[in-house]
């Protein structure tokens, strides 16, 4: 049975004072999905249950209707040798064989380019497509512990429907420049790093991100693709997220709440 | 400017209590990104800042990589009349043309078979797709009120990452027959959804799905693939996903916390 989390050493700041501590995090790795050796999705899921979330999205995709459809679920082991980790691939073959259209698929998937499914891998993809950060930013600890109550300020929408995630640039001088809520959190990104582009502000070089939930590893390679050094989240990151962030040179700051937050990239 | 939420009529229920507010639920609706008139993803969004969206979206898939590959962004009206609805397409055409490739793109993305884009169509698409409850099922106040102290009794890995999305399900009894946690929402529901099919327990007509945050319309559809009556969330629903659970006869709660809860959907 695959770990659903993982041990890593994060500096926690209280008091404006950073001590060294093991933390948890949990773990994302990509799962591709394949039915009868054709590639139909890669979702990014914390390892485990892998052969339950692949029938589970084929039926909730519509591809199947019942259990009798499936003729055999196999789930691979990892190909990297002396690995622990879990293998990410999980081939179905359906009773009927491959009567089924890709094109029907209706959810969100992630469709990755990078050669060879596994957290590695899918981090170096993104490197090629997108330039790392040069040299990570230093950190200003009051600067950051002073975002989350400015966003709520802002935050006029939340307080009304509570259904709506977060996403806020900060500028050099700690000042928020921008605030897009959406139901989705890619989206809210997706609208910031937008309107960025839009103003022609890329690369934000000087600039923070500060985002309402989690943080996984797609909301870091976005902010990434917007040359953003310093990230930081209400709540956790994930495993991915950490990796993505220690290669990208950005800085990764998680659980920033009530005057505290921990910082999950190393110096 | 469209508006991000959206007032409608719901029983909040305290103290075993139901009584009739009006309240706001965050606006979910699926909005198509064109490049150069071909549809290259469907999201589902909050409506405003579409162009945003939009640009974001390219940017951050590697689409394109600065402003200047941007000639001209369009945003479609809705194509209703008299509709008060923002509309649902935004068309982009890049300045050196369309050099760029569909499968690069390593998003999420929803990809709709509806014939139209908007969220009356994308929920008659779903209901083509999986049967509807057959008749809305009552709901045991005091039974779905006690559903998240036992879902946080059973979840020990949140407690250790803070990062983890929770699915449980219970059976007519009120009892957890499974739960499962991802970093990802649709994950979770996933596995439990493969649990349920590789234990052939479809469809599962006396079943309470509990979530632990928000719910949008593909969760409710997912849970519907499974013959779900009931679904219930810690968090908020989106508008789209009362209103699926409207037509689908599901029944649909909400901030069910602190022993209160709130039900979306109509008796």
């Amino acid at each position: 049975m695959a770990n659903p989390s993982k041990k890593i050493n994060i500096r926690k700041i209280q008091r404006k004072e950073g001590i060294l501590i093991e933390d948890s995090v949990a773990v994302e790795e990509p799962l591709e999905i394949r039915v009868e050796g054709q590639n139909i999705a890669v979702v990014m899921r914390t390892p485990g249950h892998d052969k339950e979330l692949a029938a589970g999205f084929l039926l909730s995709e519509g591809v199947i209707k019942n259990f009798k459809e499936i003729f055999e679920i196999s789930e691979c082991p990892s190909q990297l040798e002396g690995s622990e980790e879990t293998g990410n691939y999980v081939d179905i073959i359906l009773t009927k064989g491959n009567e089924f259209d890709v094109k029907n698929l209706t959810r969100h998937v992630y469709t990755s380019s990078s050669c060879g499914i596994c957290g590695k891998a899918t981090i170096e993809s993104a490197m090629i497509e997108f330039p790392k950060i040069v040299k990570r930013n230093n950190i200003i600890f009051q600067e950051i512990l002073d975002m989350p109550e400015k966003l709520l300020l802002a935050q006029e929408t939340f307080k009304k429907t509570g259904g709506l995630h977060a996403s806020a640039l900060f500028n050099e001088n700690g000042e928020i420049i921008i605030i897009r809520e959406d139901v989705g959190r890619h989206n809210a990104l997706d609208k910031v790093i937008g309107f960025a582009l839009l103003n022609d502000m890329l690369p934000l070089s000087n600039h923070t991100l500060l985002l309402s939930g989690r943080i996984s590893f797609e909301l870091m390679q976005k902010s990434l693709a917007a040359g953003i050094p310093t990230v930081a989240g209400i709540s956790a990151p994930s495993s991915l997220a950490v990796d993505f962030a220690n290669k990208s040179n950005q800085n990764l700051i998680g659980f920033l709440r009530n005057n505290t937050m921990n910082i999950y990239t190393k110096d």
